[in-house]
């Protein structure tokens, strides 16, 4: 009747939890994501990287019950574009999230349904609150694997469609060594 | 119109969070708590430790937001007795909840609304998922401080007062300079 509560011992070093559901996201699952399209087309011919790891472990779409994942996004970079998850709206858009960074360098791209944008550093410690109706994005702007952790409630679900088709008002970039966010040229409101 | 997003550095090593809502547990607020009164008494006399400090960012309380929070549980016991927090369930029973450890060594108490106990042992890294319906109280089995962040629904809400009256079914204790998790003699289901 009860479920059964759960302890897992997560990997702060690698993100793997062990039994939870893994997902892997390679450069071919993200066409159209990047700005620099040959770039990833001579990429994808490559060697298709490994752009991140997903482990998962989620109830059922309820009202109140919550799932954890962790994400373990790659060093690397399409162009000059850090790589990056697909990012997306929570299908219940009034869904929050909250994600903590365990291990490497990186940060979140938030937007607004309007195309407000947002740019949080992370590092292992930070700590993200994502508030309701923001669609979100996970960047690696450092040398060594992105890790971190994100609770999120088992009812919000993923609307990737939107930022599929629209992607974000801004991108990070690595320009004269430096790590910039700046305007998506082909951004449209 | 929206909420801005939020990215806080949390210190793994010491539980805090930079602006965030403290309170503060001394062991004189938990009277009753503790199955050993008169050591319970001679301790609030001598010094009314501090038994654990929250640090905590919370929202409305509203359907489908976060908040999150660190516990700083210190070590020590009364009588045999490890320090533990107060334990409740949530105001929405069906509100679930994780916590995610990150210093110390201690567990879980989780207990359904008949009685029925589970103990999860937690070190960092562990992560433990609080499914709907369960009461949870943390221990500190160890000689530092246990440090954990919570994850929970903004609606979940606290009720205190079942635990406050009846307690948990089991307690934990040292004996023989073990720890150990026993039946609470003064348990009426
Ligand atoms: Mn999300
Ligand atoms: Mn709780």
């Amino acid at each position: 009747m009860y479920k059964e509560p759960l302890g897992v011992k997560v990997d702060f070093e690698t993100g793997i939890i062990p039994g939870a559901k893994k997902s892997v996201r390679r450069l071919s699952d993200m066409k159209g994501y990047f700005l620099d399209e040959k770039a990833w087309e001579e990429m994808v011919k490559n060697g298709d990287p490994v752009v991140y790891e997903v482990y998962a472990v989620e109830q059922e779409e309820k009202e109140g019950d919550l799932n954890f994942a962790t994400t373990v996004l790659y060093p690397g970079k399409v162009g000059k574009e850090f790589f990056f998850t697909k990012g997306h709206f929570h299908a219940k858009k009034d869904r929050a999230e909250i994600y903590i960074a365990l291990k490497g360098k990186g940060g979140m791209l938030l937007q607004t349904p309007e195309g407000e944008a947002r740019w949080i550093p992370m590092e292992p410690g930070t700590v993200v609150y994502v508030p309701p109706y923001w669609a979100h994005r996970t960047v690696n702007t450092g040398n060594e694997p992105f890790i971190f952790l994100a609770i999120y409630p088992a009812d919000a679900g993923h609307d990737y469609g939107t930022i599929a088709e629209k992607g974000f008002s801004k991108v990070v970039i690595e320009e004269d060594g430096e790590v910039k966010v700046v305007d998506n040229p082909r951004w449209k409101s």
